[in-house]
């Protein structure tokens, strides 16, 4: 509030016509901070949230884009918007090239003969190559590399991903999976290979896309599990090491799956203007997407139910979004910014769960000037949640094309210290999800959403071109 | 100490016949506790029990017993004592039906179709089935269903393993698996899946050993990964679930591998007699046997060879038995036991490590009243190592047979809490091992051995005809 107030004092005391440009510092009434406090309660005492995990999760299972069960999964989330009384569902087509998974293996050959259990990457093409490995540190190691060192070998990077409470190991990590195979194809390689992105210490890989640049030819490309890591380069110690690496995977035509949609209508005449709350109904295929992304799917289907179930609607609309194939590519949120592209200043703040189902420990936003005021007062509602303002985190994945075009956007960043654990693994099954922490979640963003959606002002969103894609 | 001088003084006052049967106090000397001491400190900074179990899980790997790998865990066995100093090194054959796995996977069929985590058991057959699955909580409600429930349908026992230090949940959970098949097939039931007998949370199943009665055709036999079971248990919960079961393993003729043997030779004229220390080469094939039981390979193996290179050997010789196949029925302990059944009164003690890779935290052995004084002993040169004195445990699986004979009996007592986290799983590999762990058990096992070698008398091996098998 105090850095809002002295701002528009500051601009009080400049020329006329910065005074005009210069928007009223956005409010919070009362009468939402004090409901918010209830809904925050009845929330945490909600089972709603978990419920929805539960039910994506075992009645659908995996649902890998562009698959069968991921057409049960929109039928599912436009089944389940509709019985937690959504007042408008729907859908939106999401057209994009479908990768498949039939089978993988690996194993060493020769005096050290043993399986070794990896997965595909996504976007990988089949095949079966055999070949000396050649182990690589991390991802600088490989480019320093000289030219023709991998000529009839299969590239090894073991980089060794590093926990943290947010996720920043991941970065470096799915760097070695995104630009690896390209880099390694360039110096020769038949295969690549990698120690999985994850934290984990079990003989579940880490699946995820890779991409491979024009003009190279694409090669099987897989990560080991930990373990399996470990183990090769053991081996790679010893002396040289032949492996069999066998991929029955590839790209497939394309498919067609669907943003599901799902609006809980603002009372009064902003009821045009809406909170956008994210998540991806898509997953991998190795567990049923329990942490990535059911989690994210039940605490914002839930947050827009409990707000639906108050005595008195807020003055916006709550959006929630069950966005398609985040995990190839954000196809889904790409859709959704270039369908909505005319209505971002409808959008008054947009903001996605996509991080696990850990507790909420941090609430930032990009809110302009004149609404950090109204920032803060959401902060102070979610404190009691155990919840601090911070200046980190940004939009998730799939509001990243929204927000590229000028939407505001919400923060409510969740502790991962354990994601990376799952994430794109077997082992992302609903086992790992505390109902306890999904409250916590769904409380976090059931206050968040109704406050903002309360406002008086908005949080500074404005149409801007999309800046262009990277060289 | 006490209670034997107490003995002794009773025999004393006794007849005179009675005091020629009662065979004096067993002692240790003074010189060999000392010695001990040293010993315990050597080899708890020593890495080579560690290292053993990281040679034989990286290069060797999974080693289902018959296998390819089998034999050259053998050779590896051979090669390792020999490097380790032993004085006499050398091979017993072990022949045994041999089972092969060669694939296995499972799906819910249906509205909510998905994958299941599975492992074949151990002697399943080979086969193919679909059919509707019914859920039983545990094996006795199972025995409780009519005769007929099961008629072309598939059995899931859901049981619940409990977590203990001593490991005393297997016992009702291993039940599920080796008398479930029968009695379900008993009831018609054309496959059987059970809850894996562990107590982790990963997408890891459990395999073991199943048998089926005599007189029944035997049906595909699994257990499901631990969040599978969950999984298919809450489908079951919504409505009636069918599933797949495709199992490609099954008995291949017969295999003959090796219990591998290596002895530090005795110094003086007791070199005739030995301590005997345990454990089994062989492994489950999904992972790579590291707690299960390459670190009671290393344990022991490192254990003699730190014996061995002490100034002055122990009185007796020790003896360190790799058996062969211990997985699939304690063939190598079978085997042993029945070519020295007349040597039963030359094992002073046997003692086998095959609980996992935890500390040690208690000791007991079956010691006759005469030699109580020197358990005594050993139990006190055990202490500095968190070591208590204990009534409960056994001998190790292997040493069951030698032990029906007459062969007096030691117990290490490992901690195994987290063994069943692991246990005939994929994920038993090597980062699973805590060296220092590992170390303290070497230090245990040579401290006792040393000792129980040293004694001056017997601790009451004495042949007897092993129990008839039960009926």
């Amino acid at each position: 509030m105090r850095r809002a107030v002295l701002l528009l004092t500051l601009a009080m005391a400049a020329t006329v016509s910065a005074i005009a440009a210069e928007p009223s510092a956005t409010r919070i009434p009362d009468a939402a901070i004090a409901a918010s406090a209830t809904l925050r309660a009845q929330a945490l005492a909600d089972g709603t949230g978990y419920r929805i995990v539960e039910s994506l999760t075992t009645e659908v299972g995996p649902r890998l884009a562009g698959s069968e069960a991921d057409a049960r999964a929109v039928a599912w989330a436009e089944a389940k918007f509709a019985e937690l009384g959504f007042d408008r569902v729907w859908t939106e087509p999401v057209t994009f090239p479908k990768w498949e998974r039939h089978g993988e293996s690996a194993e060493v050959l020769g005096a050290h003969a043993q399986p070794l259990v990896l997965t595909a990457l996504g976007g990988s093409p089949g095949g079966t190559v055999e070949a000396e490995v050649v182990r690589f540190a991390d991802l600088a190691a490989l480019e320093a590399a000289p030219d023709g060192v991998l000529a009839s070998r299969i590239a090894f990077v073991d980089y060794r991903m590093e926990r943290a409470r947010d996720g920043s190991g991941y970065g470096p990590a799915s760097r070695v999976r995104s630009r690896g195979p390209s880099i390694a194809i360039g110096k020769g390689a038949i295969g690549f290979l990698m120690r999985s992105a994850g934290t984990d210490s079990h003989r579940n890989p880490h699946t995820g896309m890779t991409r491979f640049d024009e003009g190279l030819a694409p090669v099987p490309s897989a990560a080991l599990s930990l373990p399996d890591a470990d183990q090769l380069a053991r081996l790679l110690a010893r002396g040289p090491t032949r492996v069999r690496v066998a991929l029955d995977c590839g790209w497939n035509g394309e498919a067609t799956s669907h943003n599901v949609i799902g609006e809980i209508t603002g009372r009064g005449a902003l009821r045009n203007e809406i909170v956008l709350l994210g998540a991806h109904l898509d997953s991998w295929d190795l567990g049923t997407g329990a942490v990535d992304d059911a989690s994210g799917i039940g605490i914002t289907m839930a947050a827009g139910h409990l707000i639906g179930r108050l005595p008195e609607r807020p003055a916006r609309s709550i959006r929630v979004v069950a966005f398609a194939n985040e995990e190839q590519g954000l196809y889904g949120g790409r859709a959704y910014a270039e369908r909505y592209a005319g209505d971002v200043v409808r959008h008054q703040l947009v903001a996605e769960s996509d991080f696990g189902a850990g507790r909420i420990y941090a609430f930032n936003t990009s809110a302009a000037a004149h609404a950090e005021g109204a920032e803060a007062q959401i902060a102070q509602a979610l404190a009691p949640l155990g919840i601090v303002a911070s200046d980190a985190g940004g939009p998730g994945p799939d509001l990243g094309p929204i927000v590229a075009r000028g939407a505001a956007w919400a923060w409510l960043g969740q502790d991962g210290s354990d994601y990376f654990d799952l994430h794109h693994t077997p082992d992302d099954t609903l086992d790992k999800v505390d109902p306890e922490a999904i409250a916590q979640n769904v409380a976090a963003y059931a206050v968040f959403a109704y406050l903002a959606a309360s406002a008086e002002g908005s949080f500074g969103s404005a149409p801007k071109d999309p800046a262009p894609a990277p060289p």
